[in-house]
């Protein structure tokens, strides 16, 4: 362990059914993690409880002093729209009652420390930009693929908010001009391949009576079926599996033409739960983008995975901190 | 006219019939002008004669002195893929034997002044962002709509270039997915929007009986059309007119809610030919963006002609050497 004063800070995920906190050194090494079960996230108050939970189970868990020297503070990062520099919560699209939160005050206040507030997707982006498969990168896109698709954009080795804190949003971008209709656009990236429309793809051709392994590997029930068994069936030769990968890959490809074409990054970095499914996206995400960009373009920007996985949220948001 | 020692610069518009060279101060203001015709612009010896014939027209018409104190330098605006740090021509689409070419150092041998030069929009946008329509915005987005449609990105204050000095090639970020194929991609911006484009819309409508005024502006002569001829026929109210600069405000609406979700620009700014359509082409571009973008996007970014005309391109092309 690194000696008591060196820099650390806590990030904060702000989750699904629950919150996750971690203890997160100046190398991006987890020292310590809680993990605070919450149904009630649109209450801010249980939210906040949970996070004095998590603050004491880190305080009694760890050798180093939580809230002493070397402390930086904690960053959260949260599923929707923030104004970074003012540590203020616009809105968050799936959490009712988060609209026009102060967050970065109120956790100031109650907790006495500093407190940053970013997009997750950002925190992760800044994760995996400063510890993991973006570190050696000066100009990066992160694109994370999840129930939605979020996206951040790293310039000049610094993440760019854009003029109002809320750019990187890939996944409102427009792939399809005549495309079906959602709140935030239409034909947008997210509308073909969220987890729920892969899901959807696959349930549909199952009903369909189309020939598959993926409803086996889901123990036989619709219902069961993720991006994961349909990764898994593919990457045995599963056809409908390939078939959606393929569809999913080309969907990103489009929209990746267009964000290489405007930003020229080094480097796209593509994490969250279905980029973990290896070859079975990669291979033809590849594919796809060399088929759609002109070779220059195409030759000089590397598609790459995340590497922070499953910590990437917590590590990116302890970041946001070490970083301020 | 300012101090003979104040700072100035020569801009070079590549030209595509003629070379256009201005000497331009540093407020942005044009101080003489030279126009030399040239149909060999294949021809690079050509290039550099016509280049020497428009300096010394700028010598003699000049109360300044040309490359004496406060001289900033030559910009050079071209069409294509440029390295701007290297001075390098990668490649200019639409003009052969301009591949792989050390243009700066190339001018600098033969005349002994310092040599800038970078993409004929970039010089358009950081002119446009320097002395026109962007001056007042820290990050914005030029948007150049002619035969093909450029782009530029201006983040805190600075041109962007990417990784490879070749970003904001915003004609290139498809649409349609699945739409038709080009050297550069599938269901490009460009594909739909060029010139030739919405002239070729206009004609295929016209031969197939179409009522329009639109031949009529032209003389009668169906090879005779232009987007301007389409424009003013809008703006009276010819239906064929209205239709088709509003697929064009559609098209670009598209391509431009990608951009705005990605990047939060304070600005897009609009210049080349079509543009100066005015309301026929800011009205349905407006409200198609209104249409797609999420509100707390959409209010917050402005949509604006550009202001420096036919000039953008020699002062946009100088203010690459001013600003060096």
């Amino acid at each position: 362990m690194s000696s008591k004063s060196a820099k650390h800070a806590v990030g904060i995920d702000f989750g699904g059914t629950s919150v996750k906190l971690a203890l997160v050194g100046d190398q991006g090494k987890i020292h310590s993690r809680a993990t605070i079960a919450t149904r009630k996230l649109t209450s801010r108050a249980a939210w906040f409880d949970a996070v004095e939970a998590g603050l004491e189970q880190l305080r009694s868990r760890g050798k180093m002093d939580l809230f002493g020297k070397g402390f930086s503070g904690i960053g959260v990062g949260v599923p929707g729209f923030v104004d970074f520099e003012r540590g203020y919560v616009h809105d968050l699209p799936n959490v009712p009652g988060w609209t026009g939160v102060h967050l970065a005050k109120d956790l100031e206040e109650r907790f006495n420390v500093r407190a940053y507030i970013d997009n997750d997707v950002n925190a992760m982006a800044l994760g995996e930009c400063t510890f993991g498969t973006g570190r050696l990168y000066e100009h990066a896109v992160f694109v994370a693929m999840g129930t939605g698709v979020g996206g951040a954009l790293l310039i000049h080795n610094k993440l760019y908010r854009g003029a109002h804190s809320m750019a990187g949003e890939i996944g409102h971008v427009p792939i399809k001009m005549d495309g079906g209709r959602s709140p935030l656009g239409r034909g947008a990236l997210e509308q073909y391949v969220g987890n729920q429309r892969i899901i959807e793809r696959a349930v549909r051709a199952i009903r369909k009576g189309h020939p598959t392994t993926i409803l086996k590997k889901a123990g036989g029930d619709l219902d069961a079926i993720t991006p994961k068994e349909i990764a898994e069936a593919a990457a045995e030769g599963d056809q409908l599996g390939i078939e959606i990968f393929d569809f999913v890959a080309n969907c990103m490809a489009t929209a990746l033409t267009g964000v290489i074409y405007l930003l020229q990054p080094q480097v796209i970095v593509i994490g969250g739960g279905v980029a973990q499914s290896g070859d079975v996206l990669f291979g033809p995400l590849e594919r796809h983008l060399e088929d759609r960009l002109k070779p220059v373009f195409g030759d000089l920007v590397s598609i790459l995975p995340a590497r922070l996985g499953k910590d990437a949220g917590v590590i990116g948001s302890a970041t946001l901190a070490l970083l301020s």
